[in-house]
């Protein structure tokens, strides 16, 4: 059967050279990167060498990138580690409405323990206004934590502005890259954060290896503790294959991102012109332009999402609905809610991710797939028959 | 250049057999667990079945087991989630004096936020007495957090009688096994424990994966908040094949065990014999029978452990001295001062830890070799011949 994987976000698959570069470290080379005898040295100059090369992919400095095991420990390192090293200065956080649920949960459980979180609201496709940031920060306000790039409707936030915003108050700002690094430029410097979290197995490295950016001078709690590792921010023994996966990954991204977004682009927007031309009452979720190359997420109205899964999957077409952590929560979208879609129509939402070895075969496949699935659904549907006899 | 790695504590080597099964997670099977289409299928699968062989190995119910990054991970997550869980019936908590960093930064950190933790001491072999656990746990008392078996000096504490006085009192108790899971027999239930940390890389499986048993009923904070992996217990992406060789490797060991502990208890005491008639002013560290087989750890006077490492590396053997994860900041060992040994000559710490694959031959080898090394370098030390002079 042919399959087409389109849910990058949710993992992609590991790059060919990356496993490469990691097996030399599953085999002879498996010592523990403290160990002072031979066994160590590969290892730790493995390691080192990961740190280099995941910085550069960031423009940043060896020294302020902190191994962790995913995405999801890098946010929750970055808010509740900044959190607890700067609550004297104040217990007040700004975030938005959208963010990931690693940021949300981190967020929710600060507040039970008395922080208090302001989530700034987004516009219809999306983005935070930089405004409504300046007014919400007070003098009791420690930390900006909002994302980068989101990984359900693809919407890119002006990071720059609001970190230069949060600059001039004097509070960090940290922004979630998990679903943008390895797929668009990021320059620490030039954008301007303090912190940043980013994740290897979204740009075709492998699971276990992510890392937080940390600028230098930022305090932070760690939440892990132990060993000596990491400087002292997160202990336990490293993942040494799985970061050296992540330096070789960050090494191709930076290679290739230029050729990547190009053709990733162009799929983007042949996907969209074909969904909205081919289905009716289809709306495209997120910012039209400012968003992830590769990226498409729309909603189907009277349809579940669910469904159209189920159907896309029995002809090989891996896609997905929302978020991945919670897809088999079936709860509504909390950032489909948020850029203002009807709850009963969040349900018929689809995403997807494309990913650099997805063609314009590919597309077309999609496209000559789906509208049949939804028509044969809606047909199926109470509901949709009932809206139609009502909108005659 | 013959090479015999005797440093088993800080990292095992990957059994073939393990990285046969992870290969497949880390190609085609990549998808993320959580996603509903094909590419979430076999990586569920996997996780399913690497959790029933993990809990296998110790006893457990499959639903018992978290997977986490590594042992300092599962330790953090025992004891300062169960700690946030249950700090409205008390603050104190119960340890030992020769806790693994992890454990011991763990509670420290917890000492910072209000808690109190009563360090219990251990005898001259490292044995903490049941008697003064009983006396310990007051009102307060929410859990006790005392090792299986130290890593720096072999030995393995009475956690059956410990847990029995836990339990009587109402008080949960945790247990580091990450030195022992998988070297000796562990069944949680006839131990009577209510947590119990193990690491996949200390039983020739991969770095990366780890677990807490955590028995049914037991309440935890999680430390990473996010999606809902591990049953909203530990958020973030599923590292399949670091869990997939964690299960492997589980398997492999609980089939094997009888036989390599028979091996290794064989090779221990051959090399404690030869290093006790071969070298004067050496002692055992650690209880001499009530020990990890294969762990073998000395303090030899007047010399520094690290010349003796350095030297044994010029010779193609690694071993340590002490624990790892210090190895690299030159502290004097807090377990062996615990132990009642002279500050002045924990410095002298060596510890071979044997693995499944070591030999008599290695054995021999390392009896041959460390002899003249501790000549040579006691010729060189004025220290030493000073304290001759004066034993004359």
């Amino acid at each position: 059967m042919r399959r087409i994987y389109m849910d990058h976000m949710a993992a992609t698959p590991i790059h060919p050279e990356v496993l490469e570069a990691m097996l030399p470290y599953l085999k002879e080379d498996f010592g523990n990167p403290l160990s002072l005898h031979y066994f160590g040295g590969a290892p730790k100059r493995a390691l080192d060498e990961a740190r280099e090369k995941v910085a550069l992919l960031i423009g940043a400095d060896p020294k302020e990138i902190i191994f962790v095991s995913s995405g999801t420990e890098a946010n929750n390192l970055a808010i509740k580690g900044v959190a607890y090293a700067h609550q004297k200065k104040g217990k007040h956080i700004i975030s938005s409405q959208i963010e990931h649920h690693s940021v949300m949960h981190s967020l929710k459980s600060l507040e039970k323990i008395g922080f208090k979180v302001t989530y700034l609201p987004v516009d219809k496709n999306g983005l935070v206004d930089p405004g409504s940031l300046a007014e919400a920060i007070t003098p009791e306000t420690i930390l900006v934590s909002i994302m980068h790039g989101n990984g359900e409707i693809g919407t890119l936030e002006p990071i720059a502005e609001l970190a230069r915003i949060s600059k001039e108050k004097g509070v960090y700002l940290h922004t979630d890259a998990v679903a943008t690094a390895g797929r668009v430029e990021i320059d620490v410097a030039r954008l301007g954060v303090d912190a940043l979290s980013l994740a290897a197995s979204q740009f075709y490295g492998p699971k276990g290896a992510a890392a937080l950016y940390l600028k230098k001078g930022v305090r932070v709690q760690p939440l892990i503790d132990g060993g000596i590792q990491e400087e002292g921010k997160r202990a336990g023994i490293e993942d040494v294959p799985a970061i050296v996966g992540m330096g070789r990954a960050a090494e191709i991204a930076k290679r290739e991102l230029p050729s990547r977004m190009g053709h990733l682009s162009g799929l983007r927007g042949m996907l969209i012109d074909g969904l909205l031309k081919g289905i009716n009452r289809v709306y495209l979720t997120g910012h039209p332009e400012r968003r992830l190359p590769g990226h498409v997420s729309i909603c189907v109205e009277y349809i579940e999402g669910e469904s159209m899964l189920l159907f896309l999957n029995q002809k090989g077409i891996a896609a997905s609905s929302g978020s991945t952590c919670t897809s088999r929560a079936l709860k509504a979208s909390h950032v489909l809610l948020a850029i203002g879609v009807d709850p009963a129509i969040t349900q018929g939402s689809l995403v997807f991710s494309l990913g650099k070895d997805n063609t314009k075969e590919d597309v077309d496949y999609i496209l000559e797939v789906l509208p049949p699935i939804v028509q044969r659904l809606r047909e199926m549907s109470p509901l949709y028959e009932d809206a139609m006899r009502r909108s005659v």
